[in-house]
């Protein structure tokens, strides 16, 4: 990492003259640590509390290679980036590198078109709120001007989502529906989860300044035809004379649960601007980024100083950017091995949970989402048990097996079917007994054949199966 | 801690079996670390660097107390809080510790008052668009229903502020206002840097939502007298019939310079709702608070998931609310010890100087900010010295000494004048040669002396002294 000194290469603890500082160091140091985890090791941290982790997609954890990287910033380096002293150089160097690494992950042509924000949320209400905005500010440029603009000042801006998004896109918009600054219509969903191109086109209309569907669904993985909802979506808007003013039509996706999944490269995605959220693979909580193409018109979210290039105000999260940077590289140096990784072990689980599972059960048992492997996540199993109260068993095995029924960053509402597998109309008796199972870089085969295990034994104590 | 092992007692290194892992554990460690930092006592870091740090309003040090208890999250506890197992338990009660610490700082009624966040900027801006989004609501149903409200849907919602507010609150307001969704008005100051109460009833009108004026400045340290001003605008807002249906007027304070310089009282200020920074008191860049007063109506700024009581969505910043607890522990801990230690050094700072300076010369140096030192904040100098180019001097000493020409997280203006300075009126030769200095918890009497000789030989390089 440019800027710094050499001693954040390796891991030791240092005792400095007159007070206590644990500091990172050097790999391969006097305290003879072993190399750091990879693909498929269990981390100790895991192992020790003895839950078996498979809430990949509600959390991550900080993997080891990350926090490594981390722990300068927390024991020593601090300078505002914006200073122009040595404490502050340093630090904008760092931030300068995280933004490389992430551009690089998803193939952006420009660092400068990645801008860290403090979590997918931001990176939503941003997307939406920017695009918005944008348009109201075209508009009222074209107002006085000319007649060109093609929507009159009494309709605002549209947008175009499905009923799968995650809070932070359906919420958001239903907010600033009710404000009147924007309304929406929100595409509905196969039985498999997937968004239709074809019914994103048609809900296009002349007033529409934006689209915005999730990369891949938190909870049934199911990865939309975002490249083909774009085109759909950008060929209806020219047909039916949108947008506004000269902005174009966005096309925003919420790749959070995608990233070190499956492929990202915003110009096959060909998006105008993406969300990507850092706990979702290996750094951690607090940290996001939203990418935003060269040249599209995105008002601000954030507003005061000039940071991020004047495109997001607040002084950077330095620690945790550095912490979002070396996820990006280390999930770009693993992507094929940590996504084979991920695949086996959701595979094994599921074939577990299937061989323990008498044939005159099998009707019971439902696999939420894409049936074509290439349509979903490697790592996300939904899993429907007909007679299961999901949460209940959730709430039995919470010392024994990490997982979700819901979501997880909104389970409180778990007694409720969730809106996801609602909009896909799972049949509700399915729908209450459903896990959601995701696996990660540090899932072990063990740990997937003792889940299968303890979901088989409490599936059996509840009656739901034989 | 509640909710987390005992191993977060103390400081060690541990190698696991299997993996490298950096655990912090209890005090007294067979690694023999002697204690931790305290008031006056030198950062290892910064000693080792040997560029004196003069540049606390910029960003702190994270103060190796708050990095302890912080250090178990980036390597083991990992949960999201949302999730109701094992791993999201731990996380969630770490952060309702975080939460009571927090409202203990500022004597706050109830933990629920405090909403993390993820920077200054974001609080401010919450803190404003909440207050006119709230309006616009109450505006709304007051429409249909009666002609109750006392202004009319033409006439936006209006917010009173300063001419010397940071960026987040002037650059925000300005935003909205384009966009139609407010008005604003922003009050002077004096020539030493404050607002005048009566200068602020004189700015409420019946359309009044929002007062929102700093607690301290950073570049001059002026304390406002923020409980006069929130008496002053409410009597000003009964008299002229505001504010709008029922809300009433809200008073909001960004305190981000204050926390652990001057006392900070919820109660006693009499705010409904004030901004809080991490890092200005030694928790980590990239988490802050918005104190909010119970019953407010303050519409949220992220829309999505139900966190933070349902008014701040974003997965849980866990290890740097946790970062922000320890610090505010350990401000209400040291509280007087650590006001006077940062005034004692800004005072023998200022009169090493002043000494070095020929009494020929004495009228080229000025004290910007409040001649009442009960007034201004204890750890800041903005010291004026004609003839200087200060942006000049900082670049040249910036492996020497760290310090501030303009407002550190905007300093790429520093050409310009400062904003603040100009609204004070401070003449333009003085305002040119216009350092900040701010000392802070582990600044050295060593410290500033030397910084006094680098100031006075670089002025007199300059020709600025003689």
């Amino acid at each position: 990492m440019p800027g710094l000194a050499a001693a954040n290469d390796c891991i030791k603890c240092r005792s400095m003259v007159g007070n206590a500082i644990l500091n990172v160091a050097s790999e391969g140091s006097d305290l003879g640590h072993p190399p750091f985890g990879g693909v498929g090791i269990a981390l100790p941290h895991l192992t020790r509390i003895g839950c078996i982790y498979l809430d990949y997609n509600a959390t991550t954890p900080i993997f080891p290679e990350v926090a490594r990287e981390m722990a300068p910033f927390l024991y020593e380096h601090f300078g505002n980036p914006s200073s122009g002293h040595t404490y502050g150089r340093a630090c904008k160097a760092a931030v300068d590198t995280a933004r490389r690494r992430v551009a690089s992950l998803i193939s952006a042509q420009d660092p400068a078109e990645v801008h860290f924000t403090a979590c997918g949320t931001e990176s939503d209400n941003w997307a939406i709120y920017g695009a918005v905005m944008a348009a109201r500010q075209r508009q009222r440029q074209a107002g006085g001007a000319s007649s060109s603009s093609s929507y009159s000042p009494s309709a605002p801006p549209h947008v175009v989502t499905s009923a799968v998004e995650h809070p932070a896109v359906l919420v958001h918009l239903e907010h600033l529906q009710q404000q009147g600054l924007l309304t929406y219509t929100a595409v509905p969903v196969d039985g498999e989860g997937l968004v239709s191109p074809s019914d994103v086109a048609a809900a296009v209309t002349p007033a529409t300044v934006l689209v915005t569907i999730m990369h891949s669904n938190n909870e049934v993985g199911a990865v939309q035809p975002i490249a083909d909802i774009a085109d759909a979506a950008r060929a209806a808007a020219a047909a039916v004379g949108g947008s506004d003013g000269g902005g174009g039509l966005l096309v925003h996706t919420d790749a959070a649960q995608s990233t070190g999944k499956v492929e990202l490269e915003v110009g096959s995605l060909r998006v105008d601007a993406m969300t990507l959220v850092g706990h979702k693979f290996g750094a951690p909580k607090g940290v996001a980024a939203l990418y935003v193409r060269r040249g599209v018109q995105l008002a601000n979210y954030f507003y005061g100083g000039g940071q991020e290039g004047g495109r997001r105000a607040g002084t950077e999260n330095v620690m945790q950017v550095v912490g979002l940077g070396a996820a990006a590289e280390l999930a770009e140096a693993e992507g094929p091995a940590l996504r084979s990784h991920m695949a086996a072990m959701a595979q094994r689980l599921l074939a577990a949970v299937l061989r323990g599972v008498r044939p005159e059960d099998r009707d019971k048992l439902r696999l939420n989402g894409p049936s074509d492997a290439s349509r979903r996540l490697p790592n996300t199993l939904s899993l429907s048990i007909r007679g299961l109260n999901s949460p209940l068993a959730l709430q039995r095995l919470s010392e024994q097996l990490a997982a979700s029924a819901g979501a997880a960053c909104h389970s409180g509402d778990a007694q409720s079917v969730s809106a996801v597998l609602r909009a896909m109309k799972v049949p509700v008796e399915y729908a209450a007994g459903t896990l959601r199972l995701s696996t990660g870089r540090h899932t072990t085969p063990q740990e997937v054949d003792r889940a299968a295990e303890l979901i088989l034994a409490e599936a059996r104590r509840q009656g739901a199966l034989g």
